[in-house]
């Protein structure tokens, strides 16, 4: 690890941070496995490997010389594109030595317990062991944030935001879901009213055929299976590397639509990865923007596209030639039936279930909740009572006693991701916007899609979104891309869509 | 990196080469992803990260505070294992060290370019531009043995052997295959001339039902599906890591037999990876004892375990449970004919489709054929016309004009490993003679294997071979277990199953 003396201090940088992506891509594929591949009997020494590469990759970051090669190139005469890479550089590198090491492994320790016994407690709806778990997991967050907001100068919460989405602060969040919260709730009401009953899609669907159908439309979308691959995993995931991107679902037998469409909304996730500049494959500059940008772009897949009823034309004859034989009623596959399935709105308990229009409501819930946690105003002891509350006034549901499939339904806290939340609902509202420009620069974009030509939509997403790697912030690239964030468009998709 | 100074120089050995072997078993998987997973066009980017986790592991191999640990651990006091643990871990570290890096760099390089050039121009019968990269990197391998040799106080030869076989010598091995050579020849022809006409079982075999019946003997073989898994590529290997084990085949729909007695042959390999003492985990002296050894192990488990009647006698009744229907000649599935079928004798070209009465003339070519190369008694431009006339003297068949399936046919020596062929006669060698030991300690082995009942089997294998790791040279080991070496046991297995 000699620095070669004539690099510049960037190029050192350069040099070092390629060599931790080479080895963020073993990790990534070592994940993928582990979730995909590995028999269960070998995951205490996969565990010593992957910690082997966790613990090489922060001596990395964390040498000496990192400090001052950082100082020295803040310093050099730089592209922009290479400043933003310095600027990506010195967020990651203050991470990874701001938070004392004894602090950091108290937390990695405390979410691993968390998860753990979160994995059982769910199940056995157990809040009263669950919550001193919690607990510790919050505190332990909060200093961690203490030290980051100080640092950053940021309130507590904002800080929890920048880590996950950057550039979002909570003023915007505020603003946002005020907006949210002036009319979904009667924008529901009248949905759920004038919402046409489906016929059900009953059958027996064989795990092949939705296969083919799957690999079929990633395809179409523009993923390319010579730099990934679709698997089969318990919790569907997009992982793997840049050059390799490894989607998984899970097949269910009797109902087809949902693992299709979580196949589609991974490939919005997965065309992002596989279209970030190749140029600075390796550097922090060429990855993704944040959470909220990268969940733009797997409900641009699905709920812009995917769920549309041009979308829907597109796939029925390829639907119906795939299950016909195979469904008790025939006619639920027509197209008129078909997009009234993918597009039923219904309240329920669980987030990861719930369609677009409810969706953002079990996210205000969230934010409101985990904001108060991380600012110290809401005790972990008060969060049943108060998520009961809240599920009330914004859905009219009451989950009192049913902790399982209230506050405790979420990876999220137990992970220790505060923060995090709100990505997805500014994902959606930024997906809808995004598409809103698309149809000011491509007016014929619903054609397009009912005739399955999504080239044109690719170009426009990768000149706006995905060549622009986190050169920019999660604000400022929707900016560029298609103006001011705003929650019209948002409300106009849904409207449209729902109202019609 | 620092030393924890209160850890004497061999627990700070213990611990550097531990980290090592985690990393290792994250290459071993990534190199199972590669030839079973990865889409092609993620190769140039999965090579970028095997070759960072090769430099991270040659910087832990070549740091240069290891030479002193090494050098005060062997005067510290320490166990026999603890002694054989750091004699091997004194071989690897000479091996990184020797060797100049850029002669290193030359001969890895030569390696790739002659394998990937062996690739196309076998196919296309292409002595002439084979040559040339051939002969590269046999210049360069001698370059590297020169050194070894005399390092090691050891002729070329016998350093090529060392490496792969350790403890394995040129004179023995001349003994060996001299006493081959003296019976061989006439037994083969004996074996041929009484040899009993069989049934083709022709039919179409469904890849699932392969794979059920696969798993099924794989499984009362010993091995675990807690700990490995079974999965299909171009060329079958056993790879993955000691708890991760990974074997692979390929099926073909109209012949089942060459996949399952695959299967079984890299099971071999795989108990002994699985059953590798747990203590010594990450640890040189924990690891398989040589090449020898291995292939010892897989040809205990398929030529004398899984080839004999009586394991025919056991799989007969699954075999026709699963094939009978798919099969054209019902009759060709029963136990006479399927034990013709696993022991039948050809003479023929290619080594990897020999039996094991000529697969030891393939090798004994080969072993006179590199041994003159690394010696420098034979030049690379000999070799069509010295094979053809060693295949004629051996098996009585030609190959001139067909260097393709001749002196093309290995990848071994494109990718510089001479010395290593010996390996696979000597591992037929000591099969027989521990399973001839075997049957002196348990008498009613043939009648286990028969019952299915491998337990006893294993366990004997574990106490003499599978737990010893590498504590012991090649000949060591087979001393322990089972007396000085000796062809008399293969010769007699050979008389006994093909003169019966």
């Amino acid at each position: 690890m000699q620095n070669t003396s004539t690099d510049s201090a960037y190029l050192r940088l350069e040099k070092r941070f390629t060599r931790m992506a080479r080895l963020g891509d073993a990790q990534s594929i070592l994940g993928w496995d582990e979730a995909v591949m590995m028999p269960a009997g070998s995951s205490a020494a996969r565990n010593e490997s992957l910690a082997e590469l966790a613990q090489i990759l922060q001596d990395l970051l964390r040498a000496p010389e990192v400090a001052d090669d950082l100082a020295a190139a803040e310093g050099e005469a730089l592209s922009e594109w290479q400043r933003a890479n310095v600027r990506e550089m010195r967020r990651r590198y203050k991470r990874a030595t701001m938070i004392p090491a004894d602090l950091h492994r108290q937390l990695m320790m405390a979410c691993m317990e968390c998860e753990q016994a979160w994995r059982r407690l769910r199940g056995e709806n157990n809040w009263k062991d669950f919550a001193p778990l919690l607990d510790k997991v919050l505190q332990l967050s909060r200093e961690e944030l203490k030290i980051l907001a100080a640092d950053q100068k940021l309130s507590l919460y904002d800080a929890a935001l920048e880590h996950f989405s950057p550039g979002l602060r909570t003023e915007v969040v505020d603003r946002i879901f005020g907006e949210l919260r002036g009319f979904l709730p009667d924008l529901t009401r009248e949905i759920l009213q004038r919402q046409q009953t489906h016929q059900k899609i009953e059958g027996e669907f064989p795990v092949e055929a939705q296969k083919t159908l799957a690999k079929h439309f990633m395809q179409r979308l523009g993923f390319s299976f010579e730099n990934g691959r679709l698997d089969e995993s318990h919790h569907p995931f997009c992982g793997g590397t840049q050059r390799d991107v490894r989607i998984t679902t899970r097949y269910n037998t009797s109902e087809f639509l949902s693992s299709l469409m979580g196949v589609l909304h991974e490939t919005g996730h997965a065309l992002y990865e596989m279209n970030l500049p190749l140029d600075w494959y390796g550097q922090p500059v060429g990855q993704s923007c944040g959470m909220a940008i990268h969940e733009s772009q797997s409900l641009f897949m699905e709920m812009q596209v995917c769920r549309s009823r041009e979308f829907v034309e597109l796939i029925a004859p390829e639907v119906q030639r795939s299950f016909a034989a195979h469904t008790r009623h025939r006619e639920a596959l027509d197209v008129d039936n078909l997009t009234r399935v993918v597009q039923h709105v219904e309240r329920g308990y669980i987030r990861v279930d719930a369609d677009e229009v409810t969706y953002p409501s079990h996210i205000i819930l969230r934010y409101e909740l985990e904001r108060g946690l991380v600012e110290g105003s809401i005790q972990v002891n008060e969060l049943p009572g108060l998520w009961n509350e809240k599920m009330q006034s914004l859905l009219g549901l009451s989950t009192l006693g049913r902790d399982n499939d209230g506050c405790m339904q979420d990876v999220h806290w137990p992970g220790g991701a505060f923060g995090y939340f709100p990505a997805y609902t500014f994902g959606a509202i930024i997906a809808a916007q995004l598409f809103s420009a698309l149809q000011t620069d491509l007016p014929q974009v619903r054609e397009r899609i009912r005739q399955g030509e999504f080239a044109e939509i690719q170009a426009w997403l990768r000149a706006k979104i995905w060549s622009q790697g986190s050169r920019l912030d999660t604000l400022a690239l929707v900016q560029q891309a298609a103006g001011p964030l705003s929650v019209a468009p948002f409300r106009r998709h849904l409207e449209a869509r729902y109202l019609k």
